[in-house]
């Protein structure tokens, strides 16, 4: 007999799925004791929700498919949201499921007992409620397919106790996910036209298409014929670059610079994203970074094959044209006391081969890319959403995705305190993943941000909301109650050599690196 | 000139709102900058939303009074939702100012914007978007006000960033809330006769009920007369006990404790809360836990003034009979190996007078009230809606709310790594907080639901999601790294000692009890 948990695990197997994030609670027990009855689904606990989705998140971003998750009822997935909300921004699968109260238990308002759709819905994904034991396999399938559609989603399942208890359940087989549309030939001859009138043009890429070195050097091959700016978008989920990939500047996330990289654009083309706009609000600034009077174009949308339709462009404008791969050049060791200038070197001197990047440095990584730029090939994962509490958790699902590869996690301090307890499951999953935890001990980014929304009055009380030195955390001791080994760096010197052996060494590590903030 | 912030906080100060918990970000800033134009508007500092909500909600239960919280976007407000729903189920006020992007930018759909409107509705709370800058003092005053109706509940402010920001806003004068409803004489009188009928009766309370003396006395004077038995809801949002209170038995947790507790009863008296119901489904039992042919009697609903309904029916039925307040009598030191069992007896021991318990002890806390029943007179707020991570952001709001009583955190170690950052605020806040932290590497609660609901077959992939030992946690490095104070004990006489010298001591100490599992 088959009970609708096991069921569910074993239809999602067959889906491809083996991997469950979970944090599981007592409607959950089914779920989690059908994990021994179909021995290829991993299950991988994590001490938090949020933990749980930044990792499927993480997982998806390098495994290119979804991951489960487990999540116990409405708080649980409430607990979940912020991390979902960088998935959908980062466009990638993910199967979460969610255990409800048995449905004959739901209208008891039990002290659990609350709204689950709601959620579910604020994630803009795929939803469902199964509804009867018979119905788990095909909605599992469905949900793993409708996750890969293009663009890829959220799906939830909702998943009551007593589905998930009741004999008599079948697994089902996959369901073939809705492939990317071809690219439009129109839309290409279009582009194409536009790249010859000699008008000022940028092309800004993002989604599939700049974690795929065949759509970055399609760019460049564009870029290198025609003289138009290439550009990436702000935060993309998975950026390939370093030596030996086409080096493209990313838009910068402050208004000031993005509308300094796009001045005297006449034409944006843009391919697997939007057409930019200003991440906040600022009095008196526009909210589109679209220069006035430029022309949008858009090549190809997410639900299109986007890398296709960039080698389509680039036969048609720059047939023959090579791309130019970034050389291989790294900087040199500094050396002294860290600053917010000099860590990044050292990161770009020691950067290992294949390397995963995830990135939630905010302020302190200002000066990353430029460090980075001809370090050993690697991926880089970025804040998609700008819910912060997103790098370590990324990270753990990056490793567990990529046992093999160096994960480095570049983490601030602030944002770290978000979902801390993603290090006790890199040390239980004993997962190869380096943190460089930039300890400055503020929310810097709001500094900057207070005076930039133009509320520079702030006095003392404002400037201590802002301020995380009452007391300084100690993110060594707060890695070693989690078990992670962990050692504090103040000087390149010490960075260079912690951050040279912890990649070596198997497992995670994290270095306190203390780094005066820049604001 | 007053922008909106400004007179948003200005009406909060007025309406009695002199506490805000935050969490800030961009499209807070105007908000953080006001606090300096009103100084009597204390801001605390939170590193995750989950605190901030949960503190809250603590400050609340003790001062009877809502704290304002400070949210940023969705993604904020997904974060604090898990406590929320345990404010929601603990029924107290609370003001949630949630950020959102300025009017004009929402439609640009930046990587922030999400719909906020689903999770303010999901705290089955009271809602509103202030449209106009006109409107921010009036809104705020209306927020306080519905926050304090009965029963009270979760107010949400969605204020837009221009909204705060622009000049011309005035503040308001408070509103009245709604008082609670007088008893209904008919219910009285019918419960009344009830009580006179001979069948057997038993009497729940709840809510306002628990947090007031002279209602437990109305109750105990009813048992007294009449030989009904009187308990409390299983979790009340602050319960007062100890010598010198009548000593009414909590409703069990487990179904089987319920049952056995309400065994026989003919007619089920309700007062300030419902009728009971299992906290989960199992297989085969029942989820309504009035015994079947029992009559429930609803004498005094959350929306009524509770105690007077149980003071009108004591005078009715025990006119003179006397209270019979439980005396003072501690359990003796124990000595030797910390266990499930005796752990609870050095902190009956040791309890110093007019203490406030936040109880997350879960399984670890089973034998907690037999132990602390004659202990000095203490208020004990517990896990009202069954989100795990409250205990010790509610254990910080308690002691801002009453900085000069002496908090107790009894904390599981499991629901403990969820908001673990509350550490930081309570040393930043020099609280007087002794956090005991329960530490036996698991989630042994969930070991036994295993087995409660039929899943034995649980293998060894099972049984590893369930497992906090690899590796275990060592929250004294934990609490250290965030700043406060911290030993670890593994015997009663150590445990005796640190706890003795912890409450003695000014500002939070945190101490690691290890401690086996009973599951």
């Amino acid at each position: 007999m088959t009970n609708g948990a096991q069921a569910l695990i074993a239809t999602l197997v067959d889906s491809g799925v083996q991997v469950c994030f979970a944090n599981p609670g007592t409607s959950e027990m089914h779920f989690v004791a059908a994990l021994d009855s179909v021995p290829q689904m991993r299950g991988v606990l994590c001490l938090f929700e949020g933990v749980v989705t930044g990792a499927a998140d993480g997982y998806a971003r390098v495994a290119e498919k979804p991951a489960a998750t487990l999540l116990h009822l409405g708080p649980g997935l409430g607990n979940g949201l912020a991390n979902l909300h960088n998935a959908r921004r980062a466009h990638v699968p993910m199967v979460n499921v969610i255990g409800d109260h048995a449905t004959y238990h739901k209208k008891y308002d039990a002290p659990l007992e609350s709204d689950i759709e709601p959620l579910t819905d604020w994630t803009h994904g795929w939803s469902r409620r199964t509804g009867a034991g018979g119905d788990v396999g095909r909605d599992a399938a469905e949900a793993v397919a409708a996750s890969m559609a293009s663009p890829a989603l959220v799906a939830n399942l909702i998943l009551p106790a007593d589905i998930s208890w009741e004999d008599g359940a079948q697994a089902a087989g996959p369901v073939e996910p809705v492939p990317a549309a071809a690219p439009d030939p129109q839309a290409v001859a279009e582009v194409a036209a536009v790249l010859g009138s000699g008008e000022p043009v940028a092309i800004l890429i993002g989604g599939p298409a700049v974690s795929d070195i065949r759509a970055l050097e399609a760019a460049d091959r564009i870029a290198a014929a025609t003289g138009v700016r290439a550009l990436i978008e702000t935060f993309p989920a998975r950026l390939v670059r370093g030596a030996g990939v086409p080096a493209i500047d990313r838009l910068g996330y402050l208004a000031e610079q993005a509308a300094f990289q796009l001045d005297g654009v006449k034409h944006l083309v843009v391919a697997g994203t939007r057409s930019p706009v200003s991440f906040f609000a600022y009095p008196g600034k526009p909210s589109d970074l679209v220069p006035e009077g430029c022309v949008v174009h858009n090549l190809a949308g997410l639900e299109t094959d986007v890398v296709a339709a960039l080698e389509q462009l680039a036969e048609a404008v720059a047939p023959g044209v090579q791309p130019r791969p970034a050389p291989a050049a790294v900087p040199e060791l500094p050396a002294g006391p860290l600053t917010p200038q000099n860590w990044v070197q050292v990161i770009g001197a020691l950067l290992p081969d294949n390397a995963i990047i995830s990135d939630e440095s905010n302020t302190s990584g200002l000066m990353l890319p430029a460090a980075t730029a001809g370090a050993p090939r690697h991926d880089v994962l970025t804040l998609t959403g700008g819910a912060i509490g997103q790098g370590l958790p990324v990270a753990l699902g990056a490793a567990v995705a990529a046992p093999d590869r160096p994960v480095i996690a570049l983490q601030a301090d602030g944002s770290a305190a978000y979902t801390i307890s993603a290090l006790w499951t890199m040390a239980r999953e004993n997962l190869n993943i380096t943190t460089v935890l930039i300890n400055n001990s503020a929310y810097a980014i709001l500094r900057l941000e207070l005076a930039r929304v133009g509320a520079e009055g702030g006095g003392p009380k404002a400037n201590d909301l802002l301020d995380l030195s009452r007391p300084n955390m100690d993110f060594a001791k707060i890695a070693e109650g989690f078990g992670v080994p962990a050692t504090v760096a103040t000087t390149c010197e010490e960075l260079a050599e912690q951050f040279s052996r912890a990649v070596a060494e198997p497992g995670p590590h994290l270095i306190d690196a203390r780094i005066p903030t820049l604001f």
